[in-house]
């Protein structure tokens, strides 16, 4: 079986898949954004601040977090003073640096992003069972090609 | 060639491919806010709102507006206000209800969102060009079964 219609010009196939993946990719968000407030009273880009710090134990730069998040460092900042406020996270001087600070998780931010962390991996679990091993499989290859050729763009 | 990792559990396959789906999407999407500001000095919810009203000659209301893009109608009263200052979009009064208004596109709407549209379809097909028609029937079925699956979850 194939959606591919013969009387469309293969441009109009990519825009109904770019449509689909877009509407799929935003109820999945937001379906996580409504779990993150509901269930931990927190949001996405808090959640995205965690995760980025989670892989970087040593702490970030200000400056690296907006890199590795890709948004500008002005909305980093106040997630990250709320982060601070409610004890997840700490600002550490840089030795010879007396400009720049290194955020790090404290030991409270591991535990409580750990518990957000695999509450997120069974949302995502539930939302995407539609998908077995062998699609995984296949999209995962698509997708990392897809990637690639779109950061070949930049 | 599979990406599928015997040790890992079937839910961190999901999450792998989630955060995929989301990274390319980003990069797309930034992609194309990119093109409509620097080619059309447009932005993605004028262009949205265009498209829903390219869809419903007859017009719509504020509220069914609303309804179609997913997003709070305060948002959409601003941009809406915007069109209607640039002269692609005119609101009609319904008869018989003297509080309810359409939102029609104009002549010019209709011919600017035309090339609007068309140049879009053609930066998504640059973007997509990874996917050959096989990939595109077969991607596009797993995502309509995956739309279905999350529309029954709503």
């Amino acid at each position: 079986m194939t959606l591919h219609s013969t009387s469309d010009p293969i441009s109009k196939e990519r825009l109904r898949l770019w449509l689909r993946m877009l509407k799929t990719t935003r109820m999945i968000e937001s379906c996580v954004r409504d779990k993150l407030r509901s269930e931990y009273g927190t949001t996405l880009p808090r959640f995205d601040v965690m995760a980025a710090l989670s892989r970087f134990p040593q702490g970030l730069k200000m400056s690296q977090l907006s890199d590795v998040l890709r948004v500008s460092n002005g909305n980093v900042t106040g997630v990250v003073d709320r982060l601070a406020d409610d004890g997840f996270v700490v600002r550490v001087a840089v030795a010879g640096d007396r400009r720049a600070s290194l955020v790090q998780l404290t030991d409270k931010g591991h535990a409580e992003f750990a518990t957000q962390a695999t509450a997120h991996e069974t949302w995502i679990d539930d939302m995407l069972a539609e998908f077995g091993p062998d699609d995984l499989g296949a999209l995962g290859v698509r997708f990392e090609a897809l990637m690639t050729s779109l950061e070949g763009k930049d």
